[in-house]
């Protein structure tokens, strides 16, 4: 096979075969197929698209690049959730306890925040002692054990996506549905799953800016898993404004307790309760949606899903007595509330502009060579709706450096748009995409 | 400027401004942006076109990258034709002495064969002693003592198009009209021409397959040089079957000879007057094409335009002597004609297939690095529309190996296709391509 003739097909838009991509993605990571070409057959995928049969075939090929992890050992449903990422988000942190409480084994391999977006490892390395870096076998034994783990990648997941990712990010071909899709879900088809249900998010806090976007890069994730023999849902949700009432890392460790504890935000519990219902019906573990909701519901009120959590943190190595006693978490020297500068309703809290704050306060990284600080962040963010006086505050500050702080207040200020008249607070949940039949 | 975001632009499908343009192509030629994100640029280009103002900052950024002739001193109306290839195409050889006879200036940089199509250095060179290697002065001086001269590229013409034409070739952006329109005008420009006329060929024994694109490439082109100031005229020929009667190097002379004595094919004579002309009305030389057209014509009746061709020979070192007696120039060892099958009238002579034979025959290079036969080619070739009686030559064979001579009896063969019925030949020209105004 010729290179650059695999390259003038799909320049002409027609659909490549298996061994085409296979020869193409397997030639490009071992390096016998340059990066220039790489590049010329990003830009054409990119605005010639794919068919779901090829992502399917790319993403299998992708995945095959490197380690699978061998999850064979788990005894129960295997099941994963997948975010495309936002601000305030620690959906997982308190999902995989909850599923885990109805029966569900979920192998949760996770990241670490870049840029605005928060990461689910950094969260948990906020409570002391929590490792992330188990090893495989430790993993496979925490699922059984307790039902679920939360770790970071381990071995060799995906090489292929990792050099594609990187040429992607300097030819202008990152926001391509095809090869996002074949990137997400190479590597969590490399866990060895029976369903994952993804979380799609659009709106100023996400990758994704438009509701049609997030749209149709969950119609092809979940075509994908399905040609993949995975059961497969997603949810297309609202990140406009922050999930939640919290950003940062030990702060949304606090308020994953207080959801756990029923006392979560109304939009970060229905989005948590609809993806693990999700989870649960498409195991079997549940008959349906209500049942499912039903199910988790009685898993909160008894203490049951915050027992879960507080086992898998345990049995992770982590430092249990804080999540009872908050002030062995890191904490912040200075809290500090800002205040409203007028009366009325919310209409508008830009995530984006959140997240930002969040980060030049030291919550996250600019760059991956960057240190979290887990103490900073912010708490009892207002939403959208709610009414607000003049002086009354719209969220607090965990404060640990004055160095770009005034840039921060800035960025947290100018998030909040107000309105004089009542304000209905948007839905959470947009739409539900299963598979077609 | 960042690299990527410009790619991002024209991946959108917007123009790239002066700016942008030199900043990607000057970094692409200085190494400081890697092949890779010229190849998705590439694709970029291929797929979503350029504006012809764009185009025209690309050409002259990639002139600009390398030397630019300085023909300053060149007295006449500087004035050049350039080909876009084809099989049996020895127009510029009769050429440039016509329209140097009336007063124009032709300093022709010309190129080699590769393929199917021929070189007209090369076919110079089966001359005894014509030197393709001036310097730029004796060039100069070439073109101002006779009026033209035909040499090989000098100094570093274009290296911005030399190395983006090796990345084109591997990464399926070859046949982009903005990226042609670049390659061929960057080279001719760095010429500094008053003019250029352009013979844009199309069919089977062309670059550009239908008319159409060799239309939307003419225009493009006309479009383009007239932005940077020059007088343009194209004209679309056909390509369908070979041009004249003879394809290869030796034989080329000889039926050059002839045309410039009078006996020129009738479609050979009729594009290289129409193309003469467009030279000599568009540099004023001649106050029309009808008024041209005489003009040519009374250059060949006098003989003075063959004079000129000795002439230049001369200049160039080339052994004068050989035009008159033809047996001085290479010539092939075993002459053998091919027959007839069958009774009939010629309805197509494929030149792609003409151009393959001559090449096995080793009239061309497969590689940039083969070595060419002067001697060897095809002559007395049979136009579409003559009359054919069984066992007629259908052309004539020089040949000096039998390596591969049955593959090329082959090709020769299945080139010819005969019918029953009396043919039309077709048009030779069949559009004229001006400037808009």
């Amino acid at each position: 096979m010729v290179p650059q003739w695999i390259i003038e097909k799909k320049r002409d838009g027609e659909a490549l075969s298996r061994e085409e991509i296979e020869f193409f993605i397997n030639g490009f990571t071992d390096g016998s197929i340059p990066d220039y070409q790489m590049a010329a057959m990003a830009m054409a995928i990119y605005l010639k698209g794919m068919t779901f049969d090829e992502v399917a075939v790319l993403t299998e090929t992708m995945m095959n690049s490197g380690d699978i992890v061998d999850t064979s050992a788990i005894e129960r449903p295997k099941v994963d959730k997948h975010s495309t990422g936002g601000i305030g988000d620690k959906v997982s942190l308190i999902l995989a306890p909850l599923v885990a409480c109805c029966g569900g084994g979920v192998p949760m391999i996770s990241g670490r925040g870049l840029g605005i977006t928060g990461g689910t490892l950094d969260k948990f390395e906020a409570i002391p002692g929590y490792r992330t870096d188990l090893s495989v076998e430790e993993f496979i034994g925490v699922v059984n054990k307790c039902g679920c783990s939360i770790i970071g990648q381990t071995g060799r997941l995906a090489p292929a996506d990792k050099k594609l990712y990187a040429l992607r990010d300097v030819t202008g071909t990152v926001p391509s549905i095809p090869l996002i899709t074949a990137s997400i879900m190479s590597k969590k088809m490399a866990a060895g799953l029976d369903a994952l249900v993804l979380d799609v998010k659009w709106g100023k806090g996400a990758f994704m800016k438009t509701r049609e976007n997030a749209k149709a890069l969950a119609l092809s994730m979940v075509e994908v898993g399905t040609r993949m023999g995975k059961g497969m849902a997603a949810l297309i949700t609202d990140m406009n404004q922050p999930l939640g009432r919290t950003a940062g890392n030990t702060v949304e460790i606090i308020e994953t307790v207080k959801a756990l504890s029923g006392e979560g935000a109304e939009d970060l519990m229905i989005v948590t309760m609809a993806l693990s219902a999700q989870m649960l019906t498409l195991t079997g573990l549940a008959p349906g949606e209500n049942a499912a909701m039903l199910m988790l519901e009685e898993k909160i009120r008894s203490g049951e899903a915050l027992e879960k959590f507080k086992e898998m943190v345990q049995l992770h190595g982590g430092d249990v007595s804080s999540l009872e006693d908050f002030r062995k978490l890191p904490t912040a020297k200075t809290i500090q509330p800002m205040l409203s500068p007028k009366n009325g309703y919310i209409a508008a809290v830009d995530a984006e502009k959140i997240g930002k704050a969040v980060l030049l306060l030291g919550a996250g990284r600019m760059k991956t060579t960057d240190t979290v600080d887990h103490a900073v962040g912010a708490t009892d963010l207002l939403k959208i709706g709610e009414q607000v006086s003049k002086g009354d505050p719209l969220l607090t500050m965990h404060i640990n450096s004055t160095n770009r702080l005034a840039e921060a207040e800035k960025l947290f200020m100018d998030a909040f748009i107000f309105s004089d008249a009542p304000v209905s607070p948007p839905p959470f949940i947009n739409e539900l995409i299963l598979p077609e039949e």
